[in-house]
């Protein structure tokens, strides 16, 4: 067992009085080489001497005693599995026995009729069962439903063989989809330990074995199973089965679902850890709520490297399917600077997918402020390599993934040539700015800079008619640039401050709207590691969303901000009469100008609105919000 | 006839020899003291002697006969409706005959069985028909869809009733939804003389005879009928029934056209005059497509003042079914400065409220310029008052309908201030914005200054958080607005022309991307007058895009740009410097840096994305589009 590396478990055997328990958990204990223990050593004297005096047990007798066995399994636990036996009659028993363990529980149930076990007990010398005794028994019983069911008819060898078939020699967990995310998903959880079932389909001459190749490939993978057949993947796992769908987002994953539907079973859970659309994953849920399967939407950040050595993710949805697959999901993701998992249950619906889009806006700014500050070095005259430089010393004050990788792009050479400078300027995206900025204008808050970092990757796209009208048009400058790179670096964190701002603001307004309760404090948590958008920053924010949902109310930011402001003013002042292209730090002091207006220019908007269109408006020296209209002609 | 004021006819009463066409014609036209003519009379000389001799017409012979009946008609509308005869008994001379005036044509078919017919023949003095040839014309008959079935065993006095209430007496045009546009376009439909019918819903105190109460209010609506029962007001209308929904748009559109639908007969027109999304249009017509009703999606701007006097209509969908509405739309809308309406066929589906969605999104932009450059103007010292005079000198160069209004508001006074100064600074928006910027970012079109201007007012909406952050940052002004108002026009009007270029860029990749075939240039005639965003730059404009459909390739307007754009970029970074709000001017000197760039950093981008997700990019160097990856560690 032990060198199989497998989750460990608890496996309780139960049933009522004489079905066999004692007999199969030490046969399975001695099969599986871990310990056994049997429940009824363990009751406290008080209960021993109650039966002893025959009195039966109440359950207020039983309470302590269950809580004694729970504690063991989870003492257990720490070490290995075990095999506990224990009658576990009624469904309430159960609960506390496999309390906070609930993952890590397995329940064996040895049942048979009344006739069989009452002829099976009383042909044993020296034994007799009234038949009173026995029926009281059988009243009590609350079938389990996620036991592993066996008839006591069989013989002990076959039993045995049977738990042993399908509690330890099926899959814990299934991965859908071996794309670059997928194969490093299941890398990470067979590095863990986990048994893994991973299935890829098969499509003539284009994928073909793909499952059994890669397992072939990775020595980790010696354990998992592969699959190009959905009907024995999904036999080969656990009950309630864990299947974790890495495919593209979008109509796949509904024609997924449709696949996997006929051969799943009630209570077995989905796992959606593509970058789904919210919305999408909500419905969802509920069309699946129908067919009593749960799904979990669940955001997952940190690349092709992340997702192997330890992603962040961002699962939301049913929170007991949640409790189901947490001890996974938390164990193979990044860890926090305290050790805690980049992983906590979001909220309900597509809470997690919802922050993992918003995640994606603030990495499509991260990465704008970054190719905006790069153009601005180069037109003080740096190249690539005094470009990286320069970004390097950044990381004092100003310390992420998105800076460090950047700093290693400026590096690299390509012969005698810096590569950066032959990669083409039309740049791509895969939908999560999109619908940040969508998500945005729908729900009324202003994400300017993502819109910004959107509309310039779409603006980049017109490769040809920006050529075409580089010609229509002279450039003339007037002055010289007259910035320092510790203006730059001052204005890239400013945009930096607010860029952070926006994208919170973002949810927590989705989070009152819809009701999720989300904790700003665990997202940015669960971000200091493993995503792309890490940071010292995001470290930061842990503790300031500790005590506000507005980080611009944070005295230790408020200082920055005042401190960097001035550089922002300059550097995009300096940047617009040179005619050096900044919209997303230009858009950084224009915001951040508006959200600190006390008086902004709506109000001639609002007269304009009431003027064409009789709108109406609000006056300032009438607070009651009552509507007013004039006749302007 | 004339002192009813209802739209002209030609009235065709059809049927087979012997039904008494010229009988009920001559009556007919009598009683609505209109001319009458007998289609027999018209007959080419050619004909007469063919027919003389005994000889029957073939197609050919009708051919140039039917087309002089139609000159007949279309020469008469010009005066007055008028009287025709003619047995017209297939359905393509019915089509020659009603050629371009499908609209102005009602057809009257006298029916009755071939023994009615054969008997009243025969039985008149003088008179015999051959049985095979009464028999020859019902062979060649196909019953009108469209006509006024009458049953000729009526008395010709009867007859003539029915003809007249149901051809005359009926409304030609339905409005349902008597709010602020409704009303006006009602009083702007019964001004050009079209007999109408006007239904509002009745809702206990509060909307009870809304539509009697409105018709006893204005004169030019005595002939109009009002309802407030959806049966009644649709029996009220001529057949096929034209009637325009002016109700909110969303899904109030859709619970009334249920409501409708029991009570439409096929063919009937449903126009769709409010801001609804173009995706929900499309549906729309789908749906009503499966009900054999036609549905027009009609974008409407004006205003309420537009919707009385002549707004600018836009209408799309099944191009058959505007030709049957034109007549009204076309004739109500405003006049461009060559008299042609300001309606035209815009395209199938949505294609009418996309363009109505992208009007409002360029006049967002050009409010918020305005907004803009009135905060400039404010913190050069100049008052309300003086801000008005500016504005009014700037009509020279940058005549509009949203500069003449804003102009306007500044001058207003309340008291001994200003009526503007009074007027809480929280914008509001009724979607359209929103959907622009959605629409951008679903098409990837980069409209970064309609998301400018949507957001600018989302900030608006923050006005408790701006004033609680207004107290924690300071400002430091370190140097002086150094800007004239020339300058401020100047940058002004360089925004605007970025503004009017990306609004169009929106509708040709729109109209690419749906295949609708729009035209730039009809489109921009049609917001000559009569909207909101009417102007002489859009006059200008309406030229252009008879060459191009990028402004930014216009000798005229590359000229503008290149004069502008000094003063463009000194307001910026001035208004940057002092710290005053202006992202629209910001973000249109920002892209239009960016899209008349050569290389942008998208390359970065393209770098980044390929470092931690694996995305691949394009190089300069090769032309192929082949994806290219490193292995950057």
């Amino acid at each position: 067992m032990n060198n199989t590396r497998t989750l460990k478990k608890v496996i309780f055997i139960m049933g009522v009085s004489g079905c066999g328990k004692s007999t199969i958990g030490k046969l399975l204990s001695e099969g599986l080489k871990i310990p056994f223990f049997d429940g009824d050593d363990f009751h406290p004297e008080s209960n021993v001497a109650k039966m002893s005096s025959g009195q039966a047990l109440n359950d207020d007798d039983r309470q302590g005693w269950l809580e004694t066995l729970n504690d063991l399994g989870k003492k257990q636990l720490t070490k290995d599995s075990c095999v506990i036996v224990c009658s576990a009659l009624k469904q309430k028993y159960r609960d506390i026995l496999s309390r906070n363990i609930q993952s890590e529980t397995k329940w064996v149930h040895l049942s048979g009729s009344f006739e069989q076990i009452f002829e099976r007990v009383n042909s044993r010398p020296n034994h007799f069962m009234p038949s009173e005794l026995l029926k009281s028994q059988f009243d009590i019983l609350e079938n389990p439903e996620d036991a592993l069911q066996i008839d006591i008819s069989l013989t002990p060898e076959h039993i045995i063989k049977t738990i042993k078939q399908k509690l330890m020699n099926t899959s814990e967990f299934g991965l859908f989809g071996l794309g670059v995310m997928g194969k490093s998903l299941c890398r990470n959880l067979a590095n863990n330990g986990f048994k893994i079932s991973m299935f890829n389909r098969h499509v003539d001459g284009v994928e073909e074995d793909v499952a059994k190749n890669f397992k072939a490939e990775y020595s980790e993978l010696s354990q998992a199973e592969a699959f190009d057949d959905i009907s024995t993947f999904v036999n080969s796992l656990q009950q309630p089965r864990r299947i974790m769908l890495m495919v593209n987002a979008g109509k796949t994953i509904d024609y997924v679902i449709e696949d996997l539907l006929p051969h799943l079973s009630e209570k077995d859970i989905l796992i959606d850890g593509g970058n789904s659309n919210y919305v999408k994953t909500k419905e969802r849920c509920d069309y699946l709520k129908t067919k009593g399967i749960h799904f979990i939407g669940a955001g997952v950040s940190g690349g092709e490297e992340g997702a192997l050595k330890g992603p962040s993710i961002m699962p939301s949805g049913d929170f007991e399917a949640y409790n189901n697959v947490k001890v996974f999901l938390e164990k193979i993701s990044a860890k926090d600077q305290n050790g805690l998992p980049c992983c906590t249950y979001v909220g309900p619906e597509g809470s997690g997918h919802f922050i993992k889009m918003v995640h994606n806006g603030i990495e499509y700014v991260e990465m704008q402020l970054l190719a905006e500050v790069s153009t601005i070095l180069e037109n003080l005259g740096q190249n690539p390599d005094d470009i990286a430089n320069t970004l390097e010393n950044w990381k004092d004050t100003a310390s992420s993934y998105l800076l460090e990788i950047t700093t290693a792009i400026f590096r690299k050479k390509e012969g005698d040539d810096w590569l950066v400078n032959k990669i083409l300027d039309k740049a791509g995206n895969k939908g999560t700015g999109n619908w940040t900025t969508i998500a945005s204008a729908q729900l009324g808050v202003p994400s300017t800079l993502i819109a910004s970092a959107l509309f310039s990757r779409y603006i980049s796209f017109y490769k040809e008619e920006r050529i075409h009208l580089n010609k229509n048009f002279k450039t003339i400058i007037s002055s010289e640039m007259n910035v320092t790179t510790n203006d730059v670096l001052e204005a890239y964190q400013f945009a930096r401050i607010i860029n952070h701002y926006q994208g919170f603001k973002l949810i927590a307004e989705a989070s009152n709207k819809f009701s999720w309760n989300l904790n700003l404090s665990e997202i940015s948590r669960i971000w200091t590691n493993g995503c792309i958008i890490r940071s010292t920053l995001m470290e930061d924010l842990v503790e300031v969303f500790k005590n506000t949902t507005n980080i611009l109310t944070n005295p230790q930011l408020i200082d920055l901000v005042n401190q960097y402001k001035p550089s922002a003013k300059k550097v995009v002042s300096q940047c617009i009469l040179n005619d050096i292209t900044t919209p997303a730090l230009g858009e950084a002091v224009q915001f951040f100008n508006g959200i600190t207006t006390k008086y902004t220019s709506a109000n001639i908007i609002q007269a304009q609105r009431d003027y064409f269109g009789a709108h109406t408006y609000q006056r300032l020296d009438d607070t009651s919000g009552k509507s007013h209209h004039t006749n302007w002609n």
